[in-house]
């Protein structure tokens, strides 16, 4: 599966992107803090995880929340409530959305619900998309940030005025918020704050947390009842789902106090690749962990350049790049706990080093 | 969720039944036999799930495997692959299925497949029965050993016959094998061999082997791949499986060589059961590490009694009770690790009391 570039990645001294590498120590890690008694969780029973489904709902502000094996699941799940309740099988969501684009069309063929796409590819949903919604829509989907397009954010006014229109128009609202820790620090705003403008809320555990894997959906108490079934439905009431819920809640504590520090990496990281040439980050200026970097020149002409880079400075830029038309190339990047531990030095040494090889590729 | 009998059950020091208590420690032991630089599997990829994939489809005889977060999952999309193959949705099992009283309907709700419940809910079904199937059942799925009426098993020959009755009907036939280890001892044949009258098989690693949770499918290579975007849609196709597969691994390594020794211990155990008043045990003899048994007394005479027999005995033959008709009561049992740990001496003790405690309640 490995390619030179992901390889001379993994050899970098200083990869920029995420907390660590994805191995086995991240479970045991996380089990470390825990007492080896702790009794397991039993299909969706026991302390360990009605503990932290009750805590995750206080935190995003709803009255329950299920935790599930994926974020697939649970908002497959939620999106087919919001259609029963009423009596409609059509969902709107983004064109570039996760259920669209990397789901293998479930929804439609497991519930048989019907995506109606809003709005641009590579722009936000806005309220005046959301207005040409008529009424044989059950519920809306909106993405905080919209990860394809390098996780923009629309105003939180905006945000506002879709969410009263919606409740007007009887609409059901929900957030995926994959990464809605992540984009705290830009609104400035708490997670129930956000989440009250929406009727359910998706969160994901393995994003700007690092867990292992898993989710936790959230909304009214009725909304959830009815959720457990379908997760039982869809295989995912697990006998023991405690791997997961550990390890979630372990990096939780551990990294949700740091979200303020991974936005303001990522903007410091994003004014260093749009001062080199070629290059322009999306968002220009991030409002998350996470942006995407393009650039200018053929993926094959690039990746060479960033192998060297890699050797030469021991920063690692990126394990990947994927092509944008012939002459252009991108990738995403997310900023966790790696890029705080790289000396500010070598940083801006390989950034320079950088923009001299763009310049000479010219 | 606890309860009286269940809190005498905990005290005891000679459980009869599983491998220990489900805790963190499970896991715990199983990631401590590997190396923290284990790289994760990542949606599906990766040495560690392809290992073991590729080392259960080589237990199982089949040309594929592949790791599913559950059984659950894994039937369902199996059945399903059977029925689009057909271009047929209806798939024939046990009245007591799994699929049939513990999935909320998931079969008919995600996938549009009707079950057809086939023979009667008291006895195994039989080739009699399989040739009543008419032309428009896409599969049939067989559960040994068939868990809810105590773990039975038809003969072998029965098996084969069945078998090559579907072959020639273009029947699919699937297993269910939750428990299909536990059943090589009595059948005295190979995974291979039994699974090889089969067209796909799903087998458990929390059963007998005591692993934290998952499943694996194992088919032709082409049923296989089908199943991986079944798996995507469902939302099984987890970034990370490894809390589980390792688990599985680990504890397959460590209790797969003692199935013998757990279906010999039932036999022995269920003999003693069965020489007290009272008592009768399903099947009389066992087949598998696992049976029923049931007490000619009304559950809530039989508890009070059973809590003293802890008290006194140390032995806990069983944490819960479940009333049939008015009269009796029945529980299920499963040897594991636990069995061979209880002193003789303390075992036959603690049977003559229950037998004297019995004949007094009469």
């Amino acid at each position: 599966m490995s390619n030179p570039l992901q390889e001379a990645f993994n050899r970098t001294a200083y990869p920029i992107t995420g907390h660590g590498k994805r191995n086995v120590q991240v479970l045991k890690e996380a089990l470390d803090a825990y007492e080896g008694e702790l009794d397991s969780d039993v299909y969706g029973a026991g302390r360990l995880i009605e503990d932290f489904q009750g805590k995750m709902a206080g935190i995003l502000g709803k009255e329950a929340a299920v935790f599930f094996p994926s974020g697939t699941m649970a908002q497959q799940i939620a999106l087919r409530i919001w259609c029963d309740r009423r009596g409609i099988k059509r969902a709107a969501y983004h064109p570039l959305c996760h259920l669209e684009i990397h789901e293998q069309r479930g929804l439609h063929e497991l519930h048989g619900i019907e995506p109606v796409l809003l709005g641009g590819k590579d722009r936000l949903i806005d309220l005046g998309d959301v207005k040409e919604l008529d009424d044989t829509i059950a519920c809306l989907l909106l993405e905080l940030p919209q990860r394809e397009i390098g996780g923009q954010l629309p105003d939180y006014g905006e945000l506002e005025a879709i969410s009263a229109y919606c409740r007007e128009r009887g609409i059901a609202l929900h957030l995926d918020g994959a990464r809605l820790f992540e984009i705290l620090p830009y609104y400035r705003k708490s997670a129930a704050e956000i989440c009250a403008l929406f009727d359910s809320v998706y969160v994901s555990f393995y994003k700007g947390i690092g867990g292992i894997a898993g989710a936790i959906l959230a909304g009214d108490a009725e909304f959830m009842e009815r959720s457990k079934v379908w997760k039982r439905r869809h295989g995912g009431d697990l006998i023991s789902l405690y791997p997961y819920i550990l390890s979630a809640d372990f990096y939780f504590e551990e990294r949700f106090p740091n979200m303020e520090r991974y936005y303001e990496g990522a903007r410091e990281l994003a004014g260093f690749f749009n001062e080199c040439h070629q290059i322009s980050t999306l968002p220009e200026e991030p409002v998350s962990n996470m942006f995407h970097v393009h650039v200018k020149l053929p993926k094959e002409r690039l990746e060479p350049l960033l192998m060297e880079l890699y050797e030469e400075t021991g920063v690692g830029l990126t394990h990947y790049l994927r092509e944008k038309g012939e002459a252009s190339c991108y990738f995403e990047t997310s900023i966790g706990d790696r890029y705080a531990r790289i000396p500010k030095d070598e940083l801006r040494r390989a950034f320079a080093l950088l923009n001299e090889k763009l310049a000479a590729a010219l």
